[in-house]
């Protein structure tokens, strides 16, 4: 097992954890971009959202659902946010582990 | 009904429309960013993630399954794309109804 999420997931590499349930865990990126910046992703691996399949339609609206949460916990659905998936490598995907970007905190340039 | 996305829905408002079933809508956005750029958005009036409730769970999956789907007959599957909803001001987001951008064609730059 390479996934360094999934080794986040197994707690064998530390994250900084901002939320955990059953399926879904939440941490802060590394690399931040804003004040707030947080990946949000399934325990479970998969890839992409290219990977996604139809079993896995309920774990996407769930990490939605998060997503909604971990943003008024943070203030952030009160200025605004902006939610994320990089896909492949003209996206700059860099860990192929589905994680959802929460960017948030100040005035976000669009592309 | 002041909502333009409504009105594409109902066609009041011409649209560039990629893909519709009976709960989704895509079509070309107005102001691309990159050579595919396209808004994926449900038929119903959500006007944004925040406003998301445990009922619309299956449908956020829908719309990225779709996503998938057009991203692979765009051939952006390959190169990658990335998926993005904005929330509020600091996003930018200018159209109250929640609508998934879906963005690709070109190495993106990020934030």
């Amino acid at each position: 097992m390479e996934c360094i999420f999934c080794k986040i997931v197994s707690k064998e590499i530390p994250a900084d954890v901002v939320y955990e349930d059953d399926k879904i865990i939440a941490f802060k990126d590394i690399h931040p971009v804003a004040p707030v910046h947080l990946l949000i992703i399934p325990k479970i691996h998969i890839p992409s959202i290219d990977h996604l399949e139809l079993k896995d339609k309920t774990l996407i609206g769930e990490l939605f659902l998060t997503a909604q949460k971990i943003a008024r916990e943070k203030g952030v659905d009160k200025t605004g946010y902006r939610l994320t998936f990089n896909i492949g490598k003209d996206a700059g995907q860099t860990v192929d582990h589905l994680h959802l970007h929460l960017i948030g905190g100040k005035e976000l340039p669009w592309l």
